[in-house]
């Protein structure tokens, strides 16, 4: 598919590096794609950052038939942008839509339109320590019908925004709090897809954490309620007798692509790893027994999020002392030296724009 | 609030009462009402029907953040318009705001508003037996931001739409599906709010049961896949050993206002009513037995949807003969007629326009 760009005439005033926060500023372009049954995806197109003209009774906003993707680009020290693990992303948005009933998009071409779209944005990539621009593939079912059943047309969009460095005030352990009382998903629904029902889902109790001083929810299945399973945008790992470990996909939790990059990294460096269930309670015991040594989360957004104190019911603990373990730091560090080209890359997780 | 009413310059052409479908044909005008945090819900404003121009980072785009209402206006014979416990509906919305993270509305404000619309727009009410104007009342998050959180900003919103008789083709039996593999929600979640999430959730398994030929899915509960909790777009009620017995109230499926009405009349008429916890075996087992005497769905847009044939597993049973059970059809005729105000209204559930 030939893609139409049509630039903008006036193009809006780049932030600060230093002023970058997450999601809220959008660059000059982005790009739409339509779909329609007799016509397939078509019409490719980038364009000005503009409003959509939509109907009210637009499907995506009474039955949430939707599924996005998160992911980054980096400026390495030479100035030159690249992506980490993009195609896994493209991979995954196209699972999401099977769980959705959403038609597919040819990988090489979500990969190709991308990367013409970053060369026409390049500018808006920061150049801080940290910083990066997020970019968040979407699509949306757009017949305007209020019956229940999958839309006939959608469209597909890819938005940019410049965010800030994550840790610009340190690298620092966060504190979770596991809900005893709320489910985000359960095997035999849609926890697995990165679709908008997940996320609705989480709202509630993600309010509670946070009045309460939590950064983030951990949850727990939803059958038994004693497995653990992800936390709000990330997944979830535990260092326990020297062995790195995190609860297996199941259905219910976001195949993370974050988790994915540890537990390789992991393995590559002969390190002890498994992939399991994993029961609070064993966390809670190897914690009294002394042999917890670290908790994180890993996600596109934090890439490693050190956890320094997690409650669950009455109990709070405190996790290596309530300061970033060293496995987490040498994964944060490593990955992240990936990512913005420092160091080499093993894995050939890098995809050059 | 006093509401701002701008009228269009140009009325639709208004469809003919024989060709409605549902859900695709929207009238002339439409309520939108704002709110910030500063500012409370403020502005509502009657206006012609038009798209939303939405900004692509919309947080309901993402994350799903949003509740809606489906309720009918009827036009009766002497041409009056009554709406059907529409108060109830308007509880509900707040309920499922609360679970949503959504800031709650006045209820007699949701209800006045909705009076002053459906007097702008009566000549829509269309006048065909079984034929109605279906009210779409809905909130969505209207923050552009992609951070996981509830939004700021919302907007609430009416459309209305005139739909056919849903029974065009004579008041007949459908044939529904039990899934064995799909769960719909689980408690925990927000399986009882009226949220885009929960009909997300419910496509992949509404298509496969359409490819088999069945009109709706039975969804079993999501910890032990065991316990009857709710059809498609309605409640379901089975009528064993001349008891008339619904799944209770547990969290995760949606409270219809169609089953209370059912349950309270089934009462009135001195029926024995039971709403308590249903296993499928129960049900297949009073089958073989033959003491299964009805099974049917309650819901807005069908009233009463009685059952023929339901399949699980390998077993397929055929109800009722396949034919309309007697207590379907009284409920049926009894609650339609009050809707059209054909019969008079006990319970004090008409609400006149
Ligand atoms: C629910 C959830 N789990 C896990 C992750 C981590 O996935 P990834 O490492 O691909 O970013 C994310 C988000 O990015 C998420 O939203
Ligand atoms: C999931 C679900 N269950 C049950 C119902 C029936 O509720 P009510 O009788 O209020 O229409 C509906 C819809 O209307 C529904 O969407």
């Amino acid at each position: 598919m030939e893609i139409t760009i049509t630039k903008t005439k006036v193009l809006k005033p780049k932030p600060d590096d230093s002023k970058l926060g997450f999601g809220s500023i959008f660059t000059d372009h982005m790009l739409n794609v339509d779909y329609e049954p007799e016509k397939g995806w078509h019409n490719p197109r980038i364009e000005p950052y503009a409003p959509f003209e939509m109907d009210p009774a637009t499907m995506v906003l009474h039955y949430g038939q939707a599924v996005f993707e998160g992911l980054k680009a980096y400026r390495t020290a030479s100035g030159s942008v690249q992506l980490f693990r993009a195609k896994d992303n493209f991979t995954r948005l196209n699972q999401s839509s099977r769980s959705l009933c959403i038609p597919e998009i040819d990988e090489a071409f979500l990969m190709d339109s991308l990367k013409q779209l970053l060369e026409i944005e390049k500018d808006w990539i920061p150049k801080a320590p940290g910083t990066s621009l997020y970019v968040r593939p979407t699509i949306i079912a757009t017949d305007p019908y209020l019956g229940v059943r999958a839309s006939n047309t959608y469209r597909y969009f890819v938005i940019l925004s410049p965010v800030g460095a994550y840790y610009a005030a340190g690298f620092n352990p966060v504190k979770i709090w596991v809900t005893k009382s709320h489910v985000r998903a359960v095997r035999g629904g849609v926890g697995e897809a990165k679709t908008p029902a997940n996320y609705a889902a989480s709202l509630y109790a993600g309010e509670q954490a946070t009045k309460s001083g939590y950064a983030q929810v951990l949850w727990l299945d939803g059958v038994e309620q004693k497995y653990i399973e992800e936390v709000g945008s990330m997944n979830i790992f535990f260092v326990i007798d020297d062995e790195i470990t995190t609860p297996m996909l199941n259905g219910s939790i976001l195949p993370g692509i974050t988790r994915n990059s540890v537990l390789a990294l992991a393995k590559h460096w002969g390190m002890k790893v498994s992939e399991r269930k994993i029961t609070i309670d064993e966390v809670m015991q190897a914690h009294e027994s002394g042999k917890l040594q670290e908790i994180f989360g890993s996600g596109t957004a934090a890439v490693i999020s050190p956890v320094g104190e997690m409650k669950y019911g009455d109990k709070v603990i405190t996790v290596s002392d309530g300061k970033v373990g060293p496995i987490a730091n040498k994964l944060f560090k490593t990955i992240q030296d990936i990512q913005y080209g420092k160091a080499e890359d093993p894995m050939s997780w890098i995809e050059t724009v």
